[in-house]
């Protein structure tokens, strides 16, 4: 052996985390990374509370809380003892028949069987086998902007060309068609749709599903359909599974109990293939998906097991409390939007915890831009919003209303003191 | 829209599970896959119950059971409701604190810091993540042969090449160093070292694993040590942490709770930068594990909360106990396997759950290999072994000897009726 200290040694260490590699840019992308910076502005000398409207999570606040007979379910799956061991790679066989059966089929016109059915850690994990199973050299995805950037993430890691179709704030949100046929070609695996919207708090309407369904079919292409705030509309609109128009054009639909259960940190997610066709079968798509869980890890198989029980004994009342909040904290929240000069909300909330709103910088002095106003806002108001340059969506802010009123209230008025007193002197 | 049956459309869906894929391969060296196969061969209208003497997972046996201070651990974390978020992107602060200060520093010269722990979703995910992290165009990382499949799916999904270098099963599974100096050059990035080993069943001396890291240091390449099944050692040898020799060469420790709290089913396994010298950290290895586990997925966070308390409570005698349980099987299974003709096994277990056992098919009456025999034996004595092809050792099967003790004496006397019968009469 040459040398003595561990200088001596030329280590050959990869640096893939470097700047402007695709891992560093993946990783830095994420919500947590960009969140993580906004909080790094707050003045932790100040005396108030951080308010925190970044992330959607609201399980701190005391009223978004799962429901009791999810607890129970969780500790009845462990205390049986049945569920400690490694579970199958495509999941326990009663939550993926339970939560198919009792559960996603209640809302669609056919019924899809178990063997549709694969349990992730959350939707992320959905997202991640999704991208990482369809991506081949070449390819391109089409995407909405704004989006989630995971989608973003995973699409760069996988060296998939991701390409994006605006949602027009002006027509609630609505799916640019006419951009998604002019994007779309021979070399595009899937676009994806997130409904209820996550972060424009929009909810679609039969018919523009229908009309997305359509186009999708006019260019070969199958659609993702990330559904993890599914059943969280509390507007005029009912939540309408995209799984519903798979007899026009395959679906991949993507759900958790994250949203609906408020336990995001449980991490129990789902894929199902909407599929009564069989075109996704032809194409061994269901083989593709087993072969990348095979080789990447499962949900705990405890809470796996709770899952039937979860699904069975939540009852209404739990959801309808839930849906009674998310829609006061978002009339709240547009009201109050409303009275603040420098920032405006083009449409109402009505499903999923977020509203995208956007800052007029010329009533505003001295911002940059969004990442400006939300670190500024950390700094001198100890109030977390996300920038929507993180989304896509340079010089517009993502604000989750899904908080307590006192807090959400509280946040508001901190905003709307930050706007004032940042207000542009007319000439 | 033209047509108007879904036939109509030609789809462009992505086929990458197609055979001689890289999805398709590396999706069926699961060892799940290949268990999948030979469980598959099981008569069903046998009146036998099925014995699996096939995955490390021993927890369908009453006697390797959690102890039941982690099942309290983790119904007061979920009862707590803190922890129904979204954990720290690196995993909660308790529990990296716990799981360094209190558990693994206990056995290093010096002392691990919380932000030297990433906690990932069992050992499994530590390895997606540092074969990902590491991977880059034109490089190689030396494995062992036989070792865990995993490793060979990641590698090949990361465009990684997999170099092997020999375990010696006369020098009880040492590593084969010239080897390894033969296999490595500039574009190696690491070498991977499991101990207690899976498949073999050996715990490596002080002296080996300091040889194994004045190698390593020779030759610049940092170790990959995976010890998930640390502190499993019951021979004469102790567990020594491949991390005690860090000042030499620096280590990425990998390990779980899975196999020592016998819970493989919870998720919960941590990454450890052992890095004294701040080697890994120069070449930022901690930003690009960040990097990557912000785009990937959590454990539960509610059992990373229950981490702390699951390390503090669990006692010695329940520590004793599993190690008196493994002892006693390893003999047993040792013992059995010399009284068989036809398969023969070098070196006596002393850790982990397994024995390597060779195939010796010139007694063996019409068998063309390993997966034939394994295949067989589950058919006609609905005995379940993982065949050693899936652990690159062709007409070798690695026996789980992590059962209670009829089951395994049960199973056992199978395999020797099995190869009793098909000997090969003398000519």
């Amino acid at each position: 052996m040459e040398g003595n200290g561990a200088g001596a040694t030329r280590w050959h260490i990869s640096r893939p985390s470097a700047p402007g590699g695709p891992l560093a840019d993946a990783g830095s992308m994420s919500i947590r990374a960009v969140l993580g910076r906004v909080f790094s502005s707050v003045d932790a000398s100040s005396a108030r509370p951080v308010l925190s409207l970044g992330s959607g999570d609201p399980t701190a606040c005391a009223s978004f809380g799962p429901p009791p007979e999810a607890d129970d379910a969780v500790v009845d799956a462990l205390r049986s003892g049945k569920y400690n061991g490694y579970s199958p790679t495509v999941g326990v066989l009663p939550a993926r028949r339970s939560a198919v059966a009792e559960y996603l089929s209640r809302d669609l016109p056919y019924q899809l069987s178990p063997d549709d059915i694969y349990l992730t850690s959350g939707c992320c994990q959905a997202i991640e086998v999704m991208i990482s199973v369809l991506a081949r050299p070449g390819s391109n995805i089409l995407l909405p902007k704004p989006g989630f950037p995971l989608y973003e993430s995973r699409t760069m890691f996988s060296n998939l060309e991701a390409r994006h179709f605006n949602l027009i704030p002006e027509q609630g949100w609505e799916a640019d068609l006419e951009a998604v046929e002019a994007l779309a070609d021979e070399n595009t695996i899937a676009m994806v749709i997130i409904n209820p919207s996550n972060p424009c708090g929009s909810v679609y309407s039969h018919d523009h599903l229908a009309k997305i369904a359509e186009t999708a079919r006019k260019l070969g292409i199958i659609i993702i359909a990330d559904e993890v705030y599914d059943h969280l509309s509390f507007g005029n609109k009912p939540f309408i599974p995209m799984g519903v128009f798979a007899d026009i054009v395959p679906v991949i639909t993507m759900g958790s109990i994250s949203k609906r259960w408020l336990v995001p940190g449980w991490r129990l997610g789902w894929i199902a293939t909407c599929d009564p066709n069989g075109i996704l079968k032809e194409a061994k798509v269901d083989k593709s998906i087993e072969s990348y869980i095979n080789i990447t890890n499962d949900p705990a198989t405890f809470i796996q097991g709770a899952v039937p029980q979860i699904i069975a004994n939540t009852k209404e009342d739990y959801f309808n409390k839930i849906l009674n909040l998310l829609r006061n904290s978002a009339d709240l929240c547009y009201g109050k939007i409303q009275e603040i000069r420098g920032i405006t909300c083009p449409h109402k909330p009505e499903g999923s915890m977020f509203v995208m709103v956007k800052l007029d910088l010329s009533c505003l002095d001295g911002m940059q831009d969004d990442l400006d106003f939300c670190c500024k806002l950390a700094k001198e108001e100890s109030v977390i919003v996300l920038p929507g340059s993180a989304l896509g969506m340079k010089d517009w802010i993502r604000i989750t209303f899904a908080s307590d009123v006192p807090t959400l209230e509280n946040a508001l008025e901190r905003i709307k003191s930050f706007c004032q007193r940042h207000a542009k002197v007319e000439a």
